[in-house]
């Protein structure tokens, strides 16, 4: 049976002071009023049935997250004692499904993104299942047509097409984040995808590549779904490891017994982590500002202007600026500094 | 005797969100946590008792005047009904002391700028009592020096020396704030003071003077010297007019009984009535930066940074703006925009 794993970890400090410790970026509701969280859910749920979606996020944020998803079955909340990076997460919740059902074919969905059109996600998402069910030996990934020769994000370089499956190819290589001139070369080549990070595989198919490569977080992930009284001893001991690096990249380089096969997704895909891009991935308009709350602007232009307390923002004669305003912050940055604003939060939250 | 009388009318629409209605100005505790009416309150009683100190300011603001001013006699506030501009309230304040005390000699003297040196402020209006003592027909002013070619202030045309008073001068032209290339030329000249909007005048010179020309002001203001209890109902009556136009302008043109002597003041002063004025009047760090409250500044150079209200105002990445956050409201402005303030504080206290 098919089931889907949103992965709502991480802080998002990058896009402090909206979100915080406690408060991290996947539950802020910036989209008409919904988060990334319920956007990530309503897509999960449309081609799964709820009760088949399970949600991995911080122990912390557990509350939120039920209050904020309704449809979700407390039981399917997952929650990290700390974060240990993508490879823990992915890696705990497929063995927990493979004991519930030892045919589970798993969706790895990330919360990160803003994401159109959805129809045609769901559309990819319903053949990645397809073809993991077809070929028992395949991790599926998913690679986005890049619109700009992003250094932000991991690549795919293709390779043959998948018989019987059109738009999907076998991964070549399986790249971290390039430099500039890479990423254009790549780009300007047509043979890469951006790395959506995003994953279908059976369940059992996964665990035999992480017992092959890594047995030692193998039997710890096995004893966690075996006793998961014992989640707060075990989890914080892992070894903190992506997904891409552990298991995808070598995979595709042959070193495990699996390969691995990307679908195509035509779709517009705005990661948020940075305020530039929510600016990117928010409605603008006429003069290209994206503002929410009480906002007063006069003679601004490109502008990210949110306003979350009490009383007027008021903004005169600024283009390409980020003006957030907290109940308990503001921070002022041009939008092309967007980078800076990580050290910054962690100096005001020191 | 000497008197003085501080004017604090006025409600700063320019230095919004710091100044609202019933916080005005002249009450914001911004210069190492004091007020520019508490800077007043000092100048004056250096050089006049305390207990001949009056203040004129908005009725509205009367509580807070007499926190700040422990040494004011509650029985010398004078609180407008409301504001009708300086010849009323300079007329009035004239008025009652010359009720008290026939030979008053009364200082009229701001609360706008910040000033300095201090001792040679007092100095010249020492000076200033002494001149209108010695020639009952005098009416005082004080002309500052101008740094530059403000288009921000009225100027005085300086005539011949008054003997014995040295830096005293005939005042042969009282003018309006004159357009930029004027300015200009004025400056160049030698000829011209920037008129500091502050008197020392026999109260009974100013009375005839304003009897002369306006007598029916005259009448009420009479009245209301006589009739303090009727103040609600004469004052709001009175109409606006403006200490220079009704009675500077034409007494320095020969239309009244008295003639205008100004005395030089060598100091520095400067207006905060805007952002840019506060800032340039404010002190700076290295980078040219004035702050205050909790701010978090990143490659900040040239800015007015103003934090009242809980948490962090953080800053990166901008030159020569204003961010100002009350626990109502927040305004980030270019500096050099700063006249655009007060219509966005009209759109925002609408």
């Amino acid at each position: 049976m098919r089931y889907a794993v949103i992965m709502a970890g991480g802080s998002g400090t990058r896009l402090w002071p909206l979100s915080r410790q406690g408060r991290p970026k996947q539950l802020l509701p910036l989209f008409d009023g919904r988060s990334l969280l319920q956007l990530a859910w309503q897509r999960a749920v449309a081609s799964v049935p709820p009760d088949r979606v399970l949600v991995c996020t911080g122990a912390a944020y557990a509350h939120d997250v039920i209050d904020q998803l309704p449809g979700l079955d407390p039981a399917n909340l997952l929650g990290e004692p700390e974060g240990r990076d993508s490879l823990n997460a992915a890696a705990w919740s497929t063995a927990v499904l493979a004991r519930r059902d030892p045919d589970a074919v798993v969706a790895v969905l990330t919360a990160d993104q803003v994401i159109s059109p959805e129809d045609v996600f769901v559309d990819r998402l319903v053949q990645g299942f397809a073809l993991a069910e077809a070929d028992p030996a395949a991790l599926v990934t998913f690679g986005v047509e890049p619109s700009d020769p992003s250094t932000a994000y991991g690549y795919l370089e293709r390779g043959p097409a998948v018989p019987g499956f059109p738009g999907a190819a076998e991964v070549l290589a399986f790249t971290e984040k390039p430099d500039a001139a890479t990423a254009a070369r790549w780009v300007d080549s047509g043979r890469y995808w951006w790395n959506s990070g995003m994953f279908v595989w059976r369940a059992q198919t996964m665990l035999d590549q992480l017992r092959t490569l890594h047995p030692a977080t193998f039997e710890s992930i096995e004893k966690l779904a075996g006793e998961p009284d014992r989640l707060g001893a075990i989890y914080p001991g892992l070894p903190r490891n992506s997904i891409d690096y552990a298991i995808m990249e070598p995979v595709s380089r042959g070193e495990g017994t699996a390969h691995v096969v990307a679908v195509a997704m035509p779709i517009q895909w705005r990661d948020v982590g940075s305020l530039d891009a929510l600016h990117a991935a928010l409605p603008h308009d006429a003069d290209g500002n994206a503002t929410s709350g009480e906002v007063l602007a006069e003679d601004a232009s490109g502008s990210l202007l949110i306003n979350q307390s009490g009383g007027p923002l008021a903004v005169i004669g600024v283009d390409g600026l980020a003006v957030v305003r907290t109940d308990d912050a503001v921070l002022v940055v041009p939008l092309d500094r967007s980078q800076a604003v990580k050290p910054m939060a962690v100096r005001a939250e020191r």
